[in-house]
């Protein structure tokens, strides 16, 4: 193995590389670290892991260091197709040592000590920390370091002391809008684990959806979930799954807005009388908890004494967002109360409502923690605020004094591209000196109107590792998008080899779409479109419900196009050099294959609606790629472009792709056709 | 959906179909049933499966009943992406309705009813059944007829009336020389319900581990397992979870032989002193059970009945195959024996304690089974044979008056071409009249020296379903190879969105193999080789042990490369129409990929050890391709080939491919090299 230093933001980085061009070769193969370690030095030689690789553990004994031991083990078998012993052995002769000084406890907790020493030398390994907690992030770190090379499998001589920037790094799965099952969510984990990220924010009740088993009030599982929910046995078991890799589960409980699936059972919760029918629509909704009677406080006081008893971690979540306070305003005891109270709008009754949600949650000798409008009530400050609004909210909420994490950049579910997640920085701008510990991180979020357990990984993965660099690496380290984009390519396949699913399910989603027309003829197209991003889908499509099938083109693709990401900086390199073969050559050929795909994938439309629907789309790609290509050979050849008229048709058209999804190579093509001649 | 009618093998057939090409376009994605069923009108219409699909229940109450139903809306969810309803619904309004006139027992017999009646018009469908045996075979049919068409997801309208040809359809799953743990088993389980299989012959003990917990005598999996082995829970609930998809679990215990990892944790079993080490290599191995002494028979006595208390099945597995009889003959004290018995040699004492064992079993209420060896014991009737030999050892126990099932032309793991184990029928030439009733059926199976549970689904399917389809569907209905391969590749298909990861896991291995050099430099050698058919790979390397990985391109590639397939039918073609410009075209494209994938690879052979290897098959590959396109061109242009000798001799270094493969597409390419002028 090749050891190639690089300078990566001022911190002198390495990476075991087989080329070149490691780190910076689209759909290369190397091992990539993603989170970029805080401090990282390298020697020469290397560790090999071949069958004989053992571990062994040092320090006080602690179940969770077994597992550990077990849990790297078995993905270091998955990821090179070794047989591995799959017990930590006794002694020092181990390939790998795991020394602790302390006992994790049963589930982590908030504050952690996460930090952790890796030292790889040709002889052996080793990797100190704290506790067990420590050693899940060091593991992570030298499962990714595993490469194959020319004497097989290795780590490469290294030094890495490491810690987290944030001591909360979230991922949000919301279970309510479509239902993922305990295995789903314990790949999730594993994922999670990967790349070091340590909260599961388990959105478990919403107006879709509640997904908890209560035997304190059974009728909120029973009417409210279609007979989706976790038993409180799958619970306490997916929890235990989660502290085995260091990795909290914070429950959310969403109110009193969100709240449709809980009044099915229980419509006398609502301000406004019943029936209700779980919701099968997208959106906001007027039904919420009627605030102004004891009989909700009594009933939530119930509820989050079951929940809290049912959750270790010290932080509940109340939720609070989107109250639209319809149903308040068509109340008249409601409004009587209002008046009666001095409160001047549903937001001042919210926020009485939230006020008296927290005590109960603290009474129960938990920390509430909520969505950006729990913050209009009057809060303590052990209570934390997370935010989908922006860092400015957190930096208000800090001045108020409380803790915060931030969520608004992080939506995974809306097709940004990885980098416009990268940009975003939890920590306010202009945030008071002493207040930075106040900023807790932040948390990835997968909302699930359009997620189902089929394509929740395509969606999820790699993606989710940006987010968890940005919030565990030296923000130094995270400043160089390309660089990011550079290591995302073999993180990605690292991921897979952990069980991400974002390779094989996008494979086999789309040999869905192409049915009769087989795979290759719907590749072109797959590769040149994006999802439609942010709330584009929803608009166009209001009247989708749970039921809705996921199973599109749209669906199955990832958000962001790898090819077009790599046609686009062929564009740009050729932009500079419009006289050089290469790279007309480079910008050529992607076109070519783009402009071809409606031959193939034409004669087929009719064949599904799956397919109908990409008559469009395939159709426009085809103008689409022609005119770029006219317009690389106008800028080649120096001679005028022909049929300019055409080809700026041919990009306008363009910008409405059809079928929910978007041009991923538009901006690009568009450019050529600019600035042909 | 247009409907094509059909004509195989004299029994009309229709097939939800999108093209001309229907059951002829390899890779093609139409709907296809295999096994084909016994008898089948078609009409015209279909019926829409969509997100309004629902299904009925009719007759007794029978839990099994309603497991079914949700198998079947489980796996139309995932074939389809649609969210179907979870749960069978009340009255006469559903889209399906499944029917009994009786319950199932809690597991299935060995001879239960399994015909079944399926009724689809435009507005409705109906499966009926003796009980939910049936309604499993049929439920397995509906599945594979829903296709989508240009209305959507769809079930052509037809009539079937079918019923199988042999009672025991079983799969054989070796999980002693590799584990398989408890999620492949009963994803297993999934795909074998999904081709009607019924038995699943579990082989729990050999000489690389025993592989189920035993409370009795603990030191079997305690010490002969390395603690991969299943929990006597775990059993019960794989026995369930295949009686719910009407299959049955016989429990194999090899014996006399094959028993090294008893031996570890029991030494004073076998006749020479240990102490003992599970046998880590291949083969047939000395020792075995020492069928002298009474003590012998006591422990087996205790363990069968522990076992056959675990296991509901009427029959058990006693294995008795590959005695080499080596340790007896070098214990003085057996010699003494055999003597003192007049026993004239190892096969004598091995039949009398078979019949030794064949009475415990039976004292426990159980029939015995056994390999073709446990004949030369001193048999009652009840006793069944399995044969590893051929169909003639089957007719020679019926005669004898014994059951028996075929597996000797249905090894899967020996990589053979589908079409070979469909050419080999389970009933013995000649067999007179009134034995047919003892041809009980066969087994495919999967020994596992070269399967993972990583690379298993990619030897097992869909070749599996050609077994299954043998041994399920009427004689004169499966002795066209050719039109099976036509199907193979939609139900391919079918299995993966059933859950086989046959393509999942390929593409991952690929991945890993192909490393820095990227999946698409190593697709053309991919795709141009197969492993080492029958026991060539064992040959090859009789170092190999349980440890070695299976991650090589031998372990990920198909035991049968459609694309070689195509190509010897174009080559075919081409032969009779030399002169023709497409013919030449089908020939030459592929030639052309073949003989230009060195280009790609070759420059990274250095690069890993799992690259290393495929040097010099790349390199052959090339000259190999250059040959076929040499010939391809003489026999287009009527002038002689340039170099012949050259080619010659690439078609000649090619019958030695390396790195355990052979070339599948050389008989295609020596044939056009030797007619070539």
């Amino acid at each position: 193995m090749r050891l190639t230093t690089l300078l990566v933001s001022g911190v002198t980085l390495m990476a075991a590389s087989f080329g070149p061009a490691a780190y910076a070769q689209p759909g290369g193969r190397q091992a990539a670290l993603m989170p970029l370690p805080a401090a990282m030095t390298t020697g020469t030689g290397q560790l090999l892991v071949d069958g004989g690789f053992t571990v062994a553990l040092a320090g006080p004994a602690d179940p969770h260091l077994e597992v550990a031991a077990h849990i790297l083990i078995q993905r270091l078998g998955a990821k090179t197709g070794q047989f591995l012993a799959g017990a930590p052995v006794a002694g020092v002769k181990a390939t790998l040592t795991l020394t602790v000084t302390g006992v994790s406890a049963t589930v982590p907790a908030p504050r952690e000590d996460e930090s952790y020493t890796l030292k790889v030398t040709p002889t052996g390994a080793s990797i100190t920390a704290a506790t067990s907690i420590g050693i899940n992030r060091g593991i992570a770190t030298f499962a990714q370091l595993v490469a194959n090379g020319p004497q097989g499998w290795a780590v490469p001589v290294v030094t890495i002391h490491d810690q987290p920037r944030f001591p909360w790094r979230g991922l949000l799965l919301d279970v309510s809008r479509h239902f993922m099952p305990v295995a789903t969510v314990e790949r999730t984990i594993d994922l999670m684990q990967a790349v070091k990220l340590n909260v599961l924010h388990w959105h478990l009740a919403d107006n879709q959806g509640f997904r908890v088993e209560s035997k304190v009030f059974p009728k909120l599982h029973q009417l409210g979930s279609d007979g989706d929910f976790y038993t409180q046995d799958q619970v306490r078991a997916v929890i235990r799954y989660a502290a085995d890799r260091g990795i909290r589960v914070v429950p959310e409980f969403d109110m009193p807005g969100h709240t449709t699936a809980w009044l099915v059972g229980y419509p006398e919760l609502a301000s406004q009388p019943g029936p209700f029918a779980i919701e099968r629509h997208w959106g906001v909704f007027d039904p919420a908890l009627d605030p102004t009677r004891e009989e909700t406080y009594q009933f939530l006081d119930r509820l989050v004494g079951e929940m809290t008893s049912l959750f270790p971690d010290p932080y509940f979540h109340i939720g609070g967002d989107e109250v639209n306070g319809e149903q308040w305003k068509a109340t008249p005891a409601v409004q009587a109360y209002m008046t009666a109270h001095g409160l001047k709008d549903t937001a001042a009754l919210q926020a009485l409502f939230t006020t008296r949600v927290q005590a109960i949650v603290a009474a129960h000798g938990k920390h509430a923690i909520g969505w950006d409008e729990i913050m209009d009530g009057d809060m303590p400050k052990d209570v934390a605020v997370q935010s989908w609004r922006d860092a400015e909210s957190l930096k208000k909420a800090a001045l108020a004094g409380h803790a915060g994490i931030l969520s608004a950049p992080y939506y995974l579910d809306l097709n940004w591209p990885a980098g416009r997640h990268y940009a975003a920085d939890p920590m306010p701008d202009n945030l008071p000196a002493g207040l930075e510990s106040l900023i807790l991180g932040g948390e990835a979020c997968a909302w699930s109107e359009r997620l189902s357990p089929e394509n929740l990984d395509i969606r999820l993965w790699p993606r989710a590792a940006v987010v968890a660099e940005k919030l565990w690496s030296p923000r130094a380290m995270t400043g160089d998008g390309a660089a990011m984009y550079a290591r995302l390519d073999a993180v990605a396949r690292d991921l897979a080899s952990a069980g991400s699913r974002h390779e094989s399910a996008g494979a086999a989603m789309l040999a869905r779409v192409a049915g009769p027309a087989g795979v290759d003829a719907l590749l072109p197209l797959a590769q040149a479109v994006q999802p439609l991003q942010d709330y584009r889908r929803s608009a166009l499509r209001p009247d989708a419900v749970q039921s809705t099938p996921l199973n599109r083109l749209v669906d199955a693709v990832p958000a962001e196009s790898g090819q077009a990401r790599a046609f686009g900086l062929a564009v740009e390199h050729f932009l500079a050099n419009p006289k050089d073969v290469q790279a007309r050559a480079a910008v050529w050929r992607p076109l070519m294959v783009w402009a071809q795909g409606d031959t193939l994938l034409g004669p087929h439309v009719a064949a599904t609606p799956l397919l109908a629907e990409l008559a469009g789309p395939s159709a426009k790609l085809a103008r689409l790629a022609d005119a770029g290509m006219a317009a690389a050979e106008a800028l080649h050849t120096g001679k005028p472009m022909v049929d300019r008229a055409g080809r700026e048709k041919a990009v306008a058209d363009a910008a409405d792709a059809g079928a929910e999804l978007e041009f991923a190579i538009l901006p690009a093509v568009a450019r050529l056709v600019k600035v042909a001649p």
